[in-house]
């Protein structure tokens, strides 16, 4: 699947000053950048690289003496996405689980798993397997928790969202990934451009470690699951941050857009389709 | 410089669990582990591995049907420690610090910098260096939160104890991390032993990446920086956890020692070294 | 209804300090005190007062040069409950509430009703009567938070306890008053003696005011309505302390009872009768 | 000293609802209402009393069927400040402090002084005299804290100001009376107008209990501690606050005013006047 994904991105520079950016499309084995073009104006030095321990690509950016800075990404992608049948899917225990999957079980910064684990249980320990637990998590968030744009800040943590109920897509993915932790499952962020997104925008879920394979969901139900271009993946907002500043920047626009390539044709998940099938964004492991 | 460290650790197990153990101690350029013996009772499975993006070296195990489980691990290691002139060690803005240390610039579960951060620079922003800043904050710290045993738990985070006062090593060095992460100096947790530690215990201290290394600091002033074993390395004790318990497993003892061996000879730091000169356990990068 | 209430507290002084105590049985209408000896040994000086605004009894203690104090409150109640069919009790709209029952909509300490707003009204909005909402509450507290002794402290509040479904009496309270308030109904907390409470200790539940009486409910379900002897009331703990301290004093043993006089027969009431039936401590207002 | 104040308040209502409002000008021994006007319009049903335990004024009014409402208060008010010399103010502990103004020793909703003891402690424990030590936290916050119109929420309490040092002056008062509680300094909150308050608005600052009177102080120092109009007082803005909504109504205007009357003459503190003298805005107990 070929999606254009473009983002532009404004800033006033108030004193010189250092950006870390991180709006550009990862490259792995199921996500391949076919052509991309990053423009800085006024163009000032910048530096591409990948975030230690992770495929996330950074931009690192000079301000230098800039009073406004003018971003522009954009971006052919090639996606491709996996199904799998729900019934395929084997519950591991963490005694078996993947070592890479293990960093993803501890509690981080916006997902405090450490202190949900009695309300998880309660809700959710009654479920066999890992993939019924963050199926009725997501189906508890999406009922419980109401999207309200503006209702939160950068502050905001899943310990407030639980209680709160209200939030915006990183709010949503932060309060899953906290539950799916709490119940030993792992889970991380994920931050990406979204085909038909409304309104436009960069776009947060989450992918839990089941079965072997890190499945994706999303418990804004906003996005197509099969319809994400994979930006960046961390353990929450705080590793997968679209721009980090240092320095006193402050951000005057976004625009995001993300759409088919013209000859690329869409099928949506169907609903019932999508509840026999589980979706993965990265080359499944069939060892 | 020979430590022999050991501990030992008991556990009652009410149902089969799997526990996860990062006592070892970690072996690089810096530090060889010349020999070691592990040991569980009774003798249930693990596995030994690194950790994800990391050097820690994780045991794995699960209990099956033990109803106690006893673990001893007991070590011969050499450490080498590293002193740099204060003088010579220079200050590197963001956008040239090494990539490998970036991650340490964002906040986690247990230092959150982002809400630190008018009070770091409030406190400690008029001072030039970040070397300098480090040591105020360590004086600060120091000055102002009191090494009490029992008053905080696995919950409290940088946030409480920057107001509330008390603590113990873990307390302390989190919020010694988030107020350097606020100044966006890169800082990490260290979990190790600690040679002549009152009383014997696991230690937790913190290094801050200056001028290209990694030094090490502590703001409980109870170890010799000299005088450290490294077990693990993380964001701060979600990521370094002595043990991460996946089931229903009480710990009910546990005894750590840190020896120096016989034919060596330790050399503290003195007050008047330790006011010009930085300590590194690392390989020092002196490219 | 004639009860033997007994206290016993020991304090370990550090330096002379002041101790205000709230462990008196309240005197009012449907209350009264029929005999009562409160001793202090070593005999300190000491003062007998009601709080402002409020008819909690206070003593007022110095401890003077004493290393050691030994207080014991002895006193025969007589306690009057009414019962009101449900059927009865009027749906009151806060602009008709009572003006005396107004401060008890805010929030306070430990209930921050403001903070649970929307997730009150989720769980509760959709029943019709307040009465239906409280007793809902009630409920759902009793099935989704533990009693766990030891599993909280003196900082714990409503918004800890709705996410970690853990606590002791006094948890209970303050998570039922938060809800009751973030549903525009005042609550206030009780603290009492209560018998046959198991174990003895003293005990805290809640009183809401509905159709123009004060009723009382207990969320962890563990005291007879019927069976309370009134100490203090208040917004919550902070008001209805039984000790607070200024100085340095420990408490060092704490034993509470609470009988029923020989003569005297208890009825409790029926679960049944509960069902269509609410309780009241105060002199009911039938205007 | 005669004032002319008033206050304007538009609000959007969604459907019936009640509003509590507590603009009133306080009626005292120190502060008489000379003449007032109260509007509603359109104009629906309200009524006014005396909130219990205190002599704020609330008007209690149903929105009805309209959509929009206007709410105007004058009022011409004649306010008596005393001075009193700093050297005259007695020390007096707790044990001697006036009963009614103990409830102000214990933590609130927004202050919660019982968690900031220790560092109150360690920055003013030093001080002697209560009266230093309410002067010391008023230069404290002065100097650490920044006034920033938006840098909080009406959820932001004592404990965060203390951290994340900006608030606007509900904040500066809160966190001034959780320090002086933590001292065993009885400490309330005061709302009111302010002369010459730039730019013009409801004000907040505090009243602490020492000598036998309430002193009043302003942490934010940006009114004149003898040109207040006292609103109302509380334990925190929970107790005081301007407006309380139950149904579903947006502020959509708010103006406030406070002018000297044409034939009065204000003479505001000169700073040297103020160092040595207090001021009470309420009679002072000369007993």
């Amino acid at each position: 699947m070929l999606f254009r994904v473009t983002s532009q991105l404004e800033y006033d520079v108030r004193f010189p000053s250092t950006l870390m950016l991180n709006i550009h499309a990862q490259r792995s084995a199921s996500q391949s950048v076919v052509e991309e073009r990053f423009t800085v104006n006024p163009p000032v030095a910048f530096e591409e690289f990948l975030s230690q321990g992770s495929d996330n690509r950074f931009i690192r950016l000079k301000t230098g003496k800039a009073k406004r800075l003018s971003i522009s990404y954009e971006a052919l992608v090639d996606c491709q996405f996996h199904l799998l049948p729900v019934k395929t899917i084997n519950a591991v225990p963490v005694a078996e689980l993947d070592r890479a999957a293990l960093p993803y079980l501890f509690p981080s910064r916006y997902c405090q798993s450490d202190r949900l684990g009695r309300l998880a249980w309660d809700l959710f320990g009654d479920l066999d397997h890992p993939y019924e637990k963050v199926r009725a998590i997501v189906d508890w968030i999406h009922e419980n928790v109401e999207y309200v744009r503006g209702s939160t800040s950068s502050d905001t943590s899943a310990y407030d969202t639980v209680t709160q109920r209200t939030g915006v897509c990183r709010d949503f993915a932060h309060l899953a990934i906290a539950l799916c932790r709490a119940l030993n499952i792992p889970a991380r962020y994920f931050a990406g451009y979204a085909y038909q997104l409304e309104p436009a925008d960069f776009h947060a879920c989450f992918e839990c470690h089941i079965g072997g394979s890190w499945l994706v969901f999303d418990a804004t139900r906003l996005a197509h699951l099969n319809g994400l271009v994979r930006i960046g993946t961390g353990r929450d907002a705080a590793d997968a941050s679209l721009a980090s500043i240092f320095g006193s920047v402050q951000g005057t626009k976004i625009q995001v857009d993300c759409q088919l390539e013209p000859d690329q044709k869409f099928i949506p998940l169907s609903a019932k389709r999508a509840k026999s099938t589980a979706v993965s964004l990265e080359a499944i492991n069939t060892a």
